[in-house]
This record gives structure tokens, C-alpha cells and sequence, in this order.
């Protein structure tokens, strides 16, 4: 297999670049055939200009465009789920049934059909009218948006075909996708359908494109640069940071979605009252897709006694049955040691794991740690440290108090749980916890692990930071999620029929509400 | 007068600082009276932590307690309106009327007082329910917010009473105001008004508080602590990007408005059919409070000709008839000078002004440039430095195309404006540039100049960058200001006695609209 084209200005074609590189398999470590190029600056630089280009032709599109070109790319990808879906599983050993097929397949052709439903329905645009100054106003799109998509879903938040990418499309950007390194294949075949969907749709050329990799320094550079409007990221740390200030300093919106470990804190009541339950729901929450999702529950808060041995106990026995999952590829693997080892430093130690079970793939033991409130309290970072991936951090507090000066201490989360008895007997301390935790954490859970994140309207797959940039914003979540690619725009005194039709007298939006002199209203002006 | 005391965690105190500054009456360049502290780290420190001690007690009140205390503070300036407006002429030489007295200060309270309604209404909140998962979702306080007022506007943006200030305490946080250095003791009798009305109100000490000024380095590593939720800036480029980067790099959210040109396009039958009343507009915008607006026209794109060159001339004769008012300060006399000078490096001239008038004040002639579409595309940047005051520079292009190749190489700015021949004549241009414009400007506006920023719902007082830091949010308008202040505050399987009233089943805020499932309504659920 030669080297992969990339999808630039329409077209499949050679990269410029001269280096390449190449993935494995996971599940056994060996190197998969074919290559895929880095993209040199001349080349990125071309794909913001056809980007730049296909911006400013959309523009004049009805938003029904952008609904048919999902619809479309909806379509496309179900006639290929079967050869996606193996793409991602040798690329990523994330199993074929049910969660790659069943799954994920599932929600992301259904993420690409709620988006062009939104693009449809223009909710996310919230038009607002004040008659008595004829002042008018609306989101609008941003123009080109670079998404960087994670290695841990490669299709629900793939860069060409996930929640991002559905989100700036549906309010319509052009997207340039950057590929996840570690899923290239699954992402070129995701790329093939939405290059023959847009082709369908007439849309212009620029305006899906897909580059696989960029050194770091152009990274930085394409989502400063000036034709672009924003960027999304989901990934790790370090990488989405420095992204962060090289946009920061161009000026361009980026919405990160980061790091995130997902305090979980169970209350003494509810631990006595429904303990085996706690244990089954916790373990199978930390442990499901190896543990591999951003709201992954990687730290426990319990207050000492009988009941939080008993928890621990049990918690450690069923990571000790349960097999060791496959992880996403050699580097999660690794930041998943060095994670444990640096948690360690804090005093924290291990109840069970932390050692090689399977060297033929990639694999850790599921691991569970053990801390102290007092420890916590003494390194509240240390202790904040991600270990991505099948393992979690129990940390025993003497008292409630202890357990709140913990929840002050929380960095930004996407999630903030808290299990508490039924009938009210925790009532005193969640709200204590809860006042704490609401600062700190994008959603707010009761009695349920921070795994699975509804693609609901009310979602929010976000948080303070650093779990992402701003805690305005929500990647997961339609119409919301739309409002991240768009500028406002207001026009005063513009002439009647050069408004756009969201702002006109009549509405002729079916089921469009604005708001118009303060309230909430699908009726049109005057009537 | 011995130094003035700043107001930290509910008391007025000395400053713990020893450096001090004074202030000058810009209208006959006299030092006035009354020494003002620079503040040290140490006391910076000390506001954040009453600032976050005072945040973590409001989390709790009705949202009512804010609106009471706007309230209550709109009417405590009402006692004091004559003094406030004397200082506030005396510190920045605009006029006491109508500008001060009946313009910016009946604004002022009017504004606290829309705050105070959108506080009480919640539409802010944007309150999200979807039912079907049970989860829900709304805008809420997103932590103490730094203000940082600009010069011109001593009131109606003044860190201590204006819009940002109103915003960010009708969206439930504690302000800390960093007073302008030019009119520190309009800012004290401000405070001293607020500080009131919290105390009758029975806010929290640290929920409002004053300092004047701080080192460079102190004011960026306060808008970068951890308890800080957001910095609401407008000011100068320079300082407000100073301070930008190291907010961005502490991960907070820091809201800028910074310089604007504020493009005006008078297309070619425009101005044959109404050249009189253009030039008037344009010079009553232009030199109105001597030009020292946000939104001032600085920037004027003709189409060459014989009507062009008589709207140069009349506009040119009417700068000279003109006096020339007083500016706010020495500083802005030498940054005026200073644009001029800069802009005639691109090869501008200099059609009329562009000396002094009276040393006496500080002032500067009504200066007009002139340039050609040619030179500006030679350099663009070059033509866009703003020389903020009264002065504008005027671009004559020789084509449509260059008019609108010129709209293709603007920078972000807040307004951008259109005037066209009333029946249509100029329509084909008109539809070309605006879709240019349109990228550039948050406010689009036809045949009106952009100075006068109605607090309108709709209002956009926002645009991509360098205008502001992020093209989605305004500074002006409620309830939108709010949305700035804000976090996404996500509910997951929350007991129903825990949801904030907002969220709860039954809808009890009279006229609140929630998006439920899919619609806005302001009804319970389940009816």
C-alpha cells in the first residue's frame, strides 16, 4: 500500500509532504500496511485558502443546504458500515459488537441527522428583534472550523464525522479535519463518504477537507491563522494547551475538550444502604471501553468506616476477575502507567493492578488506588493527576467535613457525582458537597455514573477549566452545541428584504421561535 | 486631600500600597486635588479571596437579592446625580449637558435597572430540559468578575456602575472593579453609592469592591487566579491584549472590547442623491464627544468622482468651522497624534487639521486624512491603526471592485455601515460588499451611523478580532450581556427537590421560557 492521499480543495491527491508514518494494531501490536503523509505548511496552507474560499461561497447558502449534505453523508456512511467499522476495530480494538456497530455507528449517523435537523429548524440561532429600535439579531457561522478529533472515539467524535464536524457544518462552516493518528484508515474511509456526499449536494470544494497529521508547529499555525474562524479539539492535555495558546494569540475561539478525572463521591448513607449496587455500577462504569471515555470515573470519595472497606474490597475483587481490556494503542498505554506512577508520588498506594498481564497487545492491568482525605488535602494536584484508562483513585475521608475540603479542592471537570441514600438521610451533606461540586463540574449527577453522555438539547459535555477552555460551551448537545462555530450578528436599520429571512417581520421558519420584544414567540411581527 | 482609601471586603480602608497617582482636569491640564493608591499583590490577593468567600455565600440567594441591590443602587446614584456628574466633568472635560447629566447618566441607572428585571426574569438562564433523559441544563454564575472601565465612557461603562457591571451582578457574581486611573474619584463616589446599597441590601462584604489601579504585572496575574470566574475589559489594544494573554493562559474567560475603526461605505448613488444630509451625518457622528466613542467612524470608503471630491470638501470645511473639543486626557491627546502620524506613513495626507489648537487643554485639531483604495490594499494594516478622537481618514477607491476588495482586507471591528441610494440603484454593490462586511462587523448597519449604542436586546456591541476577543458575545444589550458572566450548569437524574427553580417541573417564574423538548414555552410540565 503507497502512501495515502489527502482530501484537499476536492480533490484526492498526493500529499507534498515528504514524511509519513504509520499505525498499529492494538490488539496485537503489529504494524498495519500502508502509509499516511504529514501535511507541510504549504500544503495546510492551501486547504485554509480552498476553506477560506468555500466560506465565503456558502455564505449565500439557504441552511437546507447543510441539512441535505448531512442527510446525504448519513446515507452515504450507512451503505459502509460494515467496512468502517472494521477500520476502527483494527485500528483501535474497541470491539465490533456491540460498541463500535451497535454503538457508536448508531449515535454518530444519528449526531449527522439531529444536526441537520438543527440546521433546518435554525434553533440554534436564537434571533432576537427589538421592534422599538428595529434593531435585529442572530448567531451566525464563524467560518472554517479545524477539528482535531481523540483517539478514543474514532467515530462519534471523529474529525470528519463527529460531533464537531456535525456541529460546525450544521451552522454553516467548512470543516478542515484533522485525522487522529492512530485511526487514519477509518477516518479516510469516513472522508470518502462525506467528499462523495458533498460532491451529491453540490457543495463547493473546500469545504470538507482532511489532512491526517501536522507537525506541531503548523498545528499551531493553522488554527491561528486569520482565514480561519475556530477550532474544536477533544484529546489530551498537553497537545490541546498548546494548541490552546498559539489560537489564544491569533485571536480564534477554540473550544478544548481536555482532560477530565470525574469525581465521583459516595455518601456514607447511601454506601450502607445499596452497597453491592454501588460496587456493580461503579466497576462496570470505570471499567467499560477499558476505561477509555472522557467521563470516565476516575476518582472515588468515600468516608471511612466498615462500609467504604467493604466497598473497596469488593471493587478490587471484580477488577481482579474481570480481563484486562485492550487499550486504544501504545501511548494511552503509556500515559496510563506514568498516570499510576505519578499518583503514586503522592502516597497514594495500590490496592490491586498496576502490572503487565498480556505484553501481545496493548494492555494494562485494571488498577485501583487507595488515598486519604488527609493526603489529598496535603497534594490536592498530585492527586488530580489522569491516569487514562482501566483505573481509578479511591480516596477515604475521616469526616464530611474532610470530604467537602476535598470538593473544594477539585480542579475543573466535564462531571461531579453523588450517591446518596434514598430517603433523605445524606440530605445535610450532599447539599453542603453540592454547592461545592456545582462550581467545579459541567454536569451535576445523582445516583448515576458519569459514563454515557446523551447527545440530549440539555447536555453538557463540558466544564470549567481546564477540563475545556470555557465553561460556556458544550461539545455533546443539539442545538447547543452549534453555538460554539458562530459569531453574532446584528443588524440595525437594515433594510427590510437584505435581512436574512430569521429576521424578517413574517416568520416564515416553520416552528422558529425568537425572541422578540422579550419574549419567546413563533408568531410573525404585527400579528 | 490625603490618599483616597479603596474598598476591600466591605470596608473603606488605606491602601496597604505606597505608590500613588493623581489625575489632571483634561480642560485646562491642572492636577487636581487627591492622591489615589496603587494597589500591591497583597491586596489584590486580599479582594480575590473576599471576592471568593462572597461568591460561595450569593450561590445561594434568590435571584431577587441581586435585583433588589441594582435597585437599590440605581437609587442611591439618584441622590447623588449632580455630584457624581460634576467630578465626572471635572476628570474627563465632557460636557455636564446634555452629555453627562441627561445622556450617559440616565443610561447608567436605566441600565442597572433592565439588569435588575433580567436578574428578576431569569431569561438569561436559557433554562433547558429534555425530558425524555431527564436532564437539564441552564446558565448560571460563573464565579467573581474583574471590570476594567475605559476612559470614555466615565459612567455608563464605569467599572464600578456600568454595563459590564450591571451584567455580571444581575448573573449572580461579585465584582471586582479596577477603576479607570482618569477618573478615580467619579469611580469612589460611585463606590461609595454601591457600597451602600450592599449594605442595605445585605450583600456579602466582598460582593463589590474597589481598587484604582494596579502594576501591569499585578492586573494580569488577577485576571489569571483560579478564583476569579471572568474579567470583563474595555480599553486600549495593547493593555486589553496584555491582559488577554494572561487570562488565557490562567484558563478564564476574559471579555474584551478594544479598538474599532468602524468602516462606513457610502456607495456611489447614495451620495449623488443625498450628499448634504451624508455629510452632515458623517460630521455629527464623527466629532460628537469629540470623537471618542467605541463606535466613532474613522474610516470612510467613497467610489471616486465629482461627488466624492464635494463630500470631501464640505466635510473638510465643516472640520474647520468646527471647534475642537476637549479630549479626556494627555494620554489620548498623544495616542491621537500618534494614529495620525502613523497612518500618514502608509502615504495618507492630511486633508484638514492635524495641529494644535490650545495648549492650554488637552485637544487636538479636527483632522481629516485622506487616502487612496490603491494604498490602502498596498497596506491594509497601515490604514487601520486607529487615531482615536476626532479624526477620521477617508479612502477614495476608483472601482466597485476596489471598494470591495478594501471591505476583503478589513480587520474585525464593531460596525461596520452601508449607505445606498434609497430605490435600489446601488443595490448590486450593496449585496456584494455587505456579504464581505458581513464577516468583518458585529453590527451591520444601513444608512445610519454607527455612534449611539442602544442597550437593546438585540444590540451586538461585540465583532470578530481584534475588536473583541470572541465574535459571539456582546457587551451591550440585555439579557445577552449576561450570557458572558456565564457557566453551563448541567443537572443529570438530580432529585427534583435539588433542581434550581429554574429546572423544576413546575415553571414558577412568571414569564419564564424554557426549551423543553425541543420548544420554548413557558409552561409547567406535564400540563
Amino acid at each position: 500500500m503507497s502512501v495515502q492521499p489527502v482530501h484537499i480543495n476536492g480533490e484526492w491527491r498526493p500529499s507534498t509532504g515528504s514524511k509519513t508514518f504509520t499505525r498499529i494494531n492494538p490488539a496485537n501490536r503489529e504494524v498495519l500496511s500502508g502509509e499516511f503523509p504529514v501535511s507541510p505548511w504549504e500544503e495546510i496552507d492551501e486547504v485554509l485558502e480552498a476553506a477560506h474560499t468555500a466560506f465565503k461561497e456558502v455564505r449565500d447558502f439557504a441552511p437546507e443546504r447543510f441539512a441535505d449534505f448531512l442527510e446525504a453523508y448519513a446515507a452515504e456512511i450507512e451503505t459502509r458500515i460494515d467496512d468502517i467499522v472494521a477500520a476502527a476495530n483494527e485500528e483501535t480494538a474497541l470491539p465490533v459488537s456491540p460498541r463500535l456497530k451497535d454503538g457508536e455507528m448508531v449515535r454518530t449517523i444519528d449526531q449527522l441527522r439531529q444536526a441537520a435537523q438543527a440546521a433546518r429548524n435554525r434553533s440554534w440561532t436564537l434571533p432576537t428583534i427589538d421592534t422599538k429600535t428595529n434593531i435585529r439579531s442572530m448567531l451566525g457561522p464563524i467560518g472554517p472550523v479545524a477539528v482535531f478529533g481523540p483517539n478514543n472515539f474514532p467515530l462519534a467524535f471523529n474529525s470528519i464525522a463527529g460531533g464537531d464536524f456535525a456541529a460546525a457544518v450544521a451552522s454553516g462552516n467548512p470543516v478542515i479535519a484533522k485525522g487522529h493518528s492512530a485511526h487514519p484508515r477509518t477516518t479516510q474511509l469516513l472522508a470518502e463518504s462525506a467528499a462523495h456526499a458533498a460532491e451529491t449536494t453540490k457543495m463547493p470544494k473546500g469545504f470538507v477537507q482532511l489532512i491526517y497529521r501536522t507537525s506541531h508547529e503548523d498545528g499551531a499555525r493553522l488554527v491561528a491563522d486569520k482565514r480561519l474562524g475556530a477550532t474544536g479539539y477533544t484529546g489530551a492535555r498537553h497537545a490541546g494547551l498548546f494548541l490552546k495558546e498559539a489560537a489564544d494569540k491569533g485571536g480564534n475561539p477554540i473550544y478544548l475538550e481536555l482532560s477530565s478525572i470525574n469525581p465521583v463521591f459516595i455518601l456514607p448513607n447511601a454506601l450502607s444502604e445499596r452497597l453491592d449496587d454501588l460496587v456493580e455500577e461503579f466497576v462496570g462504569s470505570c471499567l467499560m471501553g477499558t476505561g477509555q471515555f472522557c467521563t470516565n470515573p476516575g476518582l472515588v470519595v468515600l468516608r471511612a468506616g466498615d462500609h467504604a472497606e467493604q466497598f473497596i474490597s469488593a471493587v478490587a475483587k471484580k477488577f481482579e476477575e474481570a480481563p484486562a481490556g485492550t487499550l486504544l494503542g501504545e501511548g494511552v498505554e503509556q500515559s496510563l502507567r506514568a498516570g499510576i506512577v505519578a499518583i503514586q508520588r503522592t502516597g497514594a498506594h495500590i490496592v490491586t493492578g498496576n502490572k503487565p498481564v498480556d505484553e501481545s497487545r496493548c494492555c494494562f492491568a485494571n488498577t485501583l488506588l487507595r488515598s486519604t482525605g488527609k493526603q489529598f488535602l496535603n497534594d490536592p494536584n498530585g492527586h488530580q493527576e489522569e491516569a487514562f484508562g482501566n483505573s481509578s483513585l479511591l480516596v477515604v475521608c475521616d469526616s464530611d467535613d474532610e470530604m467537602i475540603a476535598v470538593a473544594e479542592q477539585l480542579e475543573g471537570n466535564l462531571t461531579g457525582c453523588i450517591y446518596s441514600e434514598t430517603n433523605g438521610a445524606d440530605d445535610a451533606l450532599y447539599d453542603q458537597l453540592a454547592g461545592e461540586l456545582r462550581r467545579y463540574v459541567g454536569r451535576l449527577l445523582n445516583d448515576k455514573m458519569p459514563t454515557g453522555v446523551a447527545v440530549s438539547p440539555a447536555m453538557n459535555h463540558g466544564g470549567p477549566y481546564p477540563a475545556t477552555g470555557h465553561p460556556g460551551f458544550t461539545a455533546v448537545g443539539i442545538p447547543a452545541s452549534l453555538r460554539r462555530f458562530a459569531m453574532l450578528e446584528c443588524y440595525d436599520n437594515v433594510r427590510p428584504h437584505r435581512l436574512p429571512p430569521e429576521l424578517r417581520d413574517e416568520n416564515t421558519i416553520d416552528g422558529l421561535s425568537r425572541f422578540v420584544d422579550g419574549e419567546w414567540t413563533d408568531r410573525s411581527l404585527g400579528q
